[in-house]
């Protein structure tokens, strides 16, 4: 049973139920068990019923159908189902525009009928920015999307703070940088870490697109779900906060220290390099901290130790028993 | 009959057959006779036939449906469809999505399907930069629209800088400030120069939320239509150009200038200011001038006059005959 490494209470004060849209998903299991720890009432909506191990041997209330009756009673409602991935979502342009804006449309809308007070949505730290962002990247730095998938993540945001002006909602847009950790699927092609851990552990070739060179800001789950939590008392002005490991590494040196855990080298298959890769892409993330006392407590070969443990006990058991 | 204060022809090179999408609105109507005043072939798509008086005895050749097929031959698509207005986009967040948004995929689809070189793309200065841009603003502001129209226009400008990306098409952007001028139906709510002119000489009273201190950057659409025009022959790096006068004029001096003009007071129905209102919207005109020469040719009082002529002969005239 993998552990995981950060999975303190985190106090609510006066909020006793919260719903959670996208609840059967990598971060949304990671969050309803951090919320049903907090000894919150959690109702979980997505189609798919949540996984009962991710769970931790609470039970969530679920609902399989987004609606204002599934609000009901919730003060808070976290947003993080997803549509499409960033690399995928330029071949279905539609999908990504109503999976991402659509869906967010249907949230605020529920919302606001069900009279909840805040929404905390995951929006993308890794693609509203653009290629041509300074590093670290500030929330105030320009915007500028070269995927699909970032285009459509920044008009969610841009609904989310009309949702506020309109409507009084509390709408907080956290910009995660590159989530990973216990629940991601290393099969479904989501999450680089992941994906690269699990073909390793399986002594499978991996897929490198570009020479490795490019920079990411990974970060664990349990992070970002202790910011997802911690933002719901803050009180000040500030609504979009970035949410990274305030570090920045190479896919190159990503995939040697995988091979330094597995402890033997990696076939790579090499392809061209991406137009939807941003070159560098790091969060500067003083902003949350500033403002509700998050950082991130997880380090890189912590995470990385955590997310190999859990591949091992929950991906390549179910798959060798 | 109203003259145009600007209607000089285009030198378009080498292209001789182009597609106007939307060619039945108040820009699509006056960039399709300019067209086709500098000798080319226009396939006008809009699912209302553009009225014949608005092309100066000039015939197009037209297309209720955008499809790839329609804009076969045509080596630059200009794409001047709009959806809501900024006021009404706030109530009907699916369909200005769907009619901004979705309707841009299409023309991006069938621009490339169609083999397409160019497509000119009218966003919205007065919207995409939100109300803490410094002013006159530049493109390289930050964007942060405030409202859906400019949350959408902003998500369709990505869309154009990605099929350029993904599939080579040159595609701009013109971040319009506020045009009037001919065709501008001034009894649809559509452009508060137009409108305000149209009750005046009637005699009724205008409504007016705010105090009138709020400040606008008015142009006349010849101006607009030139520009469009101008940009296709355009060979540098940049994609965004705003297009405004340069100037800015406040409500109340609009006011004050059409009282003048009608030569008696308007009455005015005050209504409370509106969240979707931008307090002082003004554009940076430079890197169009920079980039391909253009300026704006007719100043405020000639552009009110010679929309008030407008108004005259083809919605007073109407109304009396």
């Amino acid at each position: 049973m993998a552990s995981h490494p950060d999975s303190g209470t985190i106090d609510f004060g006066g909020i006793s139920r919260v719903s959670v849209v996208g609840a059967g998903g990598f971060i949304g299991l990671n969050l309803c068990r951090r919320l049903l720890e907090s000894g919150l009432e959690v109702k979980a909506i997505d189609p798919q019923k949540p996984q009962q191990e991710a769970l931790g041997g609470y039970q969530v209330d679920h609902e399989p159908m987004l609606s204002a009756d599934a609000f009901s009673g919730s003060s808070v409602v976290f947003h993080v189902a997803g549509s499409t991935e960033p690399a995928s979502s330029n071949i279905h342009l539609r999908e990504d525009m109503a999976g991402t804006v659509g869906l967010t449309l249907d949230v605020l809308e529920a919302a606001r009928i069900a009279d909840v007070q805040q929404v905390v949505h995951i929006s993308s730290g890794g693609t509203v920015y653009g290629p041509g962002a300074r590093v670290p990247t500030l929330e105030t730095a320009p915007t500028n999307p070269v995927c699909a998938y970032g285009i459509s993540k920044l008009a969610a945001e841009g609904h989310m703070q009309l949702a506020e002006r309109l409507h009084g909602i509390r709408a907080f847009n956290l910009r995660v940088a590159n989530p990973f950790g216990p629940w991601q699927d290393p099969r479904r092609g989501q999450g680089v870490v992941n994906a690269f851990l699990y073909r390793a552990m399986i002594g499978a070739p991996i897929d490198l697109w570009g020479d490795g060179t490019i920079v990411r800001d990974f970060l664990h789950v349990d992070d970002v779900v202790t910011a997802m939590c911690q933002v719901t008392s803050y009180s000040g002005d500030e609504r979009i906060f970035n949410i990274g490991s305030g570090n920045g590494i190479s896919i190159a040196n990503v995939i040697s220290d995988i091979e330094a855990m597995v402890d033997h080298p990696v076939e790579i298959n090499r392809h061209p390099e991406r137009p939807v890769d941003v070159p560098h892409s790091q969060l500067d993330i003083s902003r949350a901290k500033r403002a509700f006392g998050w950082q991130p407590r997880i380090g890189w070969r912590e995470a990385l130790e955590n997310a190999g443990n859990w591949i091992e006990h929950h991906i390549m058991e179910a798959r060798t028993s």
